[in-house]
């Protein structure tokens, strides 16, 4: 994969730095994007203009040198490491370190991250290095536009997510009813179970999640509510799986909205008025819109039919909650955003379009789909009926 | 869970500040175990010999409030953040909100560890309070040891443990040898397949993980090497388990090592000789020694017997090439270390006792078991039998 880092370059060449540094493990997403490397533990990543370097320990020195994208990688004892750790102690040592290798590479400044590590930075400073911190993440503005290898991972994030979401739905519709609540192999159904069932499916399709919705009734009221219990039938039961895949790291996300027997009249009229509501979020998609525009889509629709957005009362606790959507890559929640703040759409931003609906007397409703803004529109990388009822 | 923090309130007491500050979110054990809350987003702890006082989102208010450790929770809008917002822009508004609340509990100066956020310690510094490193990791120090019901939360993720060990291992166990190589269900056994039942027992034990080691002959003889491709019989089979629960965040830790058909004579030698070493670890096991002297005991095994070893060859690439073990809780890697710089240890440390012999002409042995050090010895933690062979 080789992203396009020119927009780096413009912001360090602004700021008046040589580089721009980053110390931190993989679990930071901006970190994996611009090492390429994967690795549990804190290392050090230079970007100039001219090339992108690594600093390392010496147990990650080979993997590093083979699997990330950066054009050099040293060594932390390539500058005296085990010396300066007895004289200094460990975490003077590392900063030493790393000053050595920034001058090893001419860098006498670097722009660094709001959450860049404050021991490193004043370790630097004492050394003569000047850190500036960018209120900007740049990275992560750089990370919003996919390349078609990304866009290729969200998607077969995405399939394994339609086979959860597949293996949840047949739970529900194998579930048998007595006075209300489902039961299924004998046991009452709780989201629990049904979760256990999602995570196993995406475990066996290569991916991974800590956390999957399965909420249900009042539950189902709190978008963010992650469901337990008993399910019962004739409630909205929503389900929303985001899981990442191990190998990639890049993620899916999808939401369904069902009921198990008969919704009542109220359910089913606002899940076609959400189902109105995402269609006419699709329909403005395309390259040139902004966020903010696909979201003003959906409050159009639903404020027409008379329930509360945020936009119309930025106090309202039902109807339509949360925004419309947000991108998605190596976090669940990246940029671009879906939003009353969301910028321009551009092609290679993957978003998710996920409208909803919420009051605890009714219950919650949401329906989600992940798609990639393309040169003339969109490309919709979910392939899953949009139904209520079971089947 | 009441954890002793008075080493901390000493910590600052000899720095002479006010209090001790974190900005991170429970993705940083250290955050998890001071607030005691947990969270996906960012959020600030703030410590002080007389109380813990917590700065978060108004989404999260509710939740810190009944579920953190916390004497007192406050609310980003407590201080205008919307305000500031629009006045300073996000990032500044947040170091302006958090200097006000570090105003409201009269503190003006804390100390933070090694990876505070560089952005929010600058802004601070801007707002007059002073922002100090430590370099000693308090918190990690208290965390090593463990109160009763930390050991508990350990003890039940090796219990999921154990089922995962039994479910990989009747895998083996029912494996059929054609040429050599192991099958399973009519199809080649792969470390993958092998991982992915693991995996999904845990997952039915309320456990998660992102990794699992199941490394066959030559790839066993890398002691993080994670394992992939066919299961062959007569090696070695190097299966490492490190799941945590879901729902306590505390982890479990357990090696075996196992040889489908018949182990080689220099295998089996090896296997014994780890035996004696682990053992030897265990006898050595008792509050007041040192990691480093439980781990000479491995060492004194190995190179008795002719095996190289770090303390012998600090270079060698074959043999004993690693620590005895380490701490265990909230991180899978945490203090205290039973290795060449452990400190004493003391009734509460929870520990992996795990020596091991690697030659890529042999392959890899390990065996590892979970221990706590209590006031007259250890507890083993870890109920699974040790043989090399599968039953």
């Amino acid at each position: 994969m080789n992203p396009d880092l020119s927009p780096l370059s413009d912001v360090l060449a602004d700021a008046g730095v040589d580089g721009y540094l980053l110390d931190a493990d993989s679990g930071d997403s901006d970190q994996l994007y611009l090492s390429g490397f994967d690795a549990p533990d804190a290392f050090v990543t230079l970007y100039t203009p001219a090339e992108t370097a690594l600093l390392v320990s010496g147990l990650e020195y080979g993997r590093a040198k083979s699997e990330s994208r950066a054009d050099e990688v040293a060594r932390l004892a390539d500058y005296d490491f085990p010396e300066l750790v007895s004289e200094h102690g460990r975490s003077e040592a590392k900063r030493r370190a790393v000053a050595a290798f920034l001058a090893d590479f001419g860098v006498e400044s670097v722009a660094a991250p709001e959450r860049f590590p404050l021991g490193t930075a004043d370790g630097l400073r004492e050394q003569g290095v000047s850190v500036e911190v960018l209120d900007e993440d740049v990275v992560t503005q750089i990370r919003a536009t996919k390349t078609d290898e990304e866009v290729e991972h969200v998607h077969e994030a995405q399939r394994a997510n339609e086979a959860a979401m597949r293996a949840a739905e047949k739970m529900l519709a194998a579930a048998s009813v007595e006075d209300g609540t489902l039961y299924y192999d004998g046991e009452v159904l709780t989201s629990e179970r049904v979760k256990e069932e999602i995570e196993v499916t995406l475990l066996r399709h290569g991916c991974a999640l800590d956390e999957t919705i399965v909420a249900c009734g009042a539950d189902a009221a709190g978008p963010h509510n992650r469901g337990s219990g008993p399910l019962e039938a004739g409630e909205t039961v929503v389900i929303d799986i985001f899981p990442r895949n191990k190998a990639t790291k890049y993620h899916g996300d999808m939401t369904r909205t069902f009921v198990v027997g008969e919704p009542s009249d109220e359910v089913r009229r606002r899940y076609d008025d959400t189902r109105e509501a995402f269609e006419a979020a699709l329909d403005a998609l395309e390259p040139g819109v902004t966020g903010k525009a696909v979201h003003d889509a959906v409050c159009d629709v639903y404020e027409e039919k008379g329930y509360d957005t945020l936009r119309s009362d930025s106090a309202a606790e039902t109807g339509f909650i949360h925004s419309t959507g947000h991108g998605i890559g190596l976090d669940v929640h990246e940029l671009p955003r879906v939003s009353p703040d969301g910028g321009e759409l551009r092609p290679g931003h993957v978003v998710t379009i996920e409208p909803g609906l919420y009051d605890p007397e009714v219950g919650g409703i949401r329906i989600e789909d992940l798609v990639v803004v393309t040169e003339d529109g969109y490309e919709n990388l979910t392939d899953y009926p949009i139904q209520l009822q079971v089947e």
